[in-house]
């Protein structure tokens, strides 16, 4: 397929290089900053543009992977004969001006220089008709991905759950890794912890995975612990801190 | 060497039998409830017993695995002309009435069904002489595990820092894990995620490795968020979101 990007950011970037890898033809990179679109236009031997007069109109798709607020603006002002996608998690299908329209959300984390494994990764699909779902699905498979079928509400679901799952859980290995640091000690000490926390939700529910002080209902171990923080953290850590003890204590019926 | 196990909980069931295997001797197994010592004790061809006065007091170590708050009593009771370690994060080397005592700390969470890696297991190690901490370093070894030096101090904020990294982690997948039931949507389709946000702290720090709509400064996405938890969720839960929001943009500088 000819295929077209715009944006040129995590997502644009890991989803491009993997569909060009797979043969398909990328004609556009669009970016408001043209140094973006230029550095991802190499990779795939495509135009840089920065301007919506200069896009090629003969595209079999548009892949729209721009922050959520922009993309009913920039669905607005492309060639309305070619078909649409977005990649956004929280934005409804109906969003986009096409009638010939779709949803293409890979449920990942995407840095720019961590390389993603294809394999594993679940796209969630929603397409206004049938014809544009079977391309997707022709997509996904190119990729080697794994397709999965949800509706816009799910999917925002999704997305929130999403949220938790993976920016929130990296909070809290970043302030573990602030821990770490501020007493000379290695933050890569916790990697056999964090898979492990990971790999036991292969086998059970996170619910029956939990482990720790307020599980146990272990007071005293809470205590010492607020007791450390007061002595060198910030108020915000102490706050989570007790926050987050008191949901599973609730959730766990300690309280 | 003869060792005897006080306590019969997640961590002592791992290491017991991980000590087992090793071809270690174990002798008694001691539990105030004794179902649980005679269930851990038929693995290890062991004694269970719940008095303290039919303790064997010709081994060599007695290893105490029991809620930290029952760890100075338990080693009181202890015969002791025998060595004592104990295998809390957040208690000192002192809590224990003997002089020959040790630190043995598994930086791991145990479930008592799922099996441990030991080969990855991170143990850290204090003691109050050379010849104890030499004896722990072969048990690390016989193990299988990589041993790691710090001191009570150090203990405690790893100990800290772990309850962000695993037991935090843990209640972000199943805030995660409630919100995809309650939709009909398998938790399973998670996985894959929380497997990147993992992996990727093997090549980064956790504080490069932040994505979302928090560090993205993405108010439009973060107002989402909070009305379809309005909608769905307690009020915990959007507590919890807006603490952790807020974070991640105070980190990273939206504020």
């Amino acid at each position: 397929m000819r295929i077209s990007f715009i944006g040129s950011g995590n997502v644009s970037t890991h989803l491009c290089r993997g569909l060009y890898k797979a043969n398909h033809q990328i004609i556009d990179i669009f970016s408001q900053d043209l140094k973006n679109a230029n550095h991802l236009a190499k990779f795939v031997n495509a135009n840089s543009i920065n301007s919506f007069a200069k896009i090629d109109s003969s595209v079999d798709l548009f892949i729209i992977c721009v922050p959520d607020i922009h993309i009913e603006f920039v669905s607005s002002q492309l060639p309305s004969q070619v078909a649409q996608i977005h990649t956004s998690g929280s934005t409804n299908l109906t969003a986009l001006y096409v009638e010939n329209r779709g949803v293409f959300y890979p449920l990942q984390t995407f840095s720019i220089n961590k390389l993603i494994d294809f394999s594993t990764l679940p796209i969630l699909l929603e397409s206004s008709n049938d014809d544009l779902l079977k391309i997707m699905q022709l997509l996904v498979a190119d990729l080697g991905s794994v397709e999965h079928h949800v509706n816009s509400e799910q999917r925002k679901k999704l997305h929130l759950a999403a949220v938790f799952a993976c920016n929130f859980s990296n909070l809290m290995s970043n302030i573990a890794e602030d821990i770490l640091l501020e007493n000379n000690l290695d933050p890569k000490l916790l990697i056999p912890l964090l898979e492990e926390t990971t790999n036991k939700l292969k086998e059970m529910s996170a619910y029956d995975a939990q482990t720790g002080p307020a599980i146990r209902g272990d007071m005293n171990t809470i205590g010492k612990h607020q007791q450390l923080i007061d002595e060198t953290s910030t108020s915000s850590i102490r706050k989570i801190y007790d926050l987050l003890t008191k949901e599973i204590l609730s959730k766990h019926g300690k309280l």
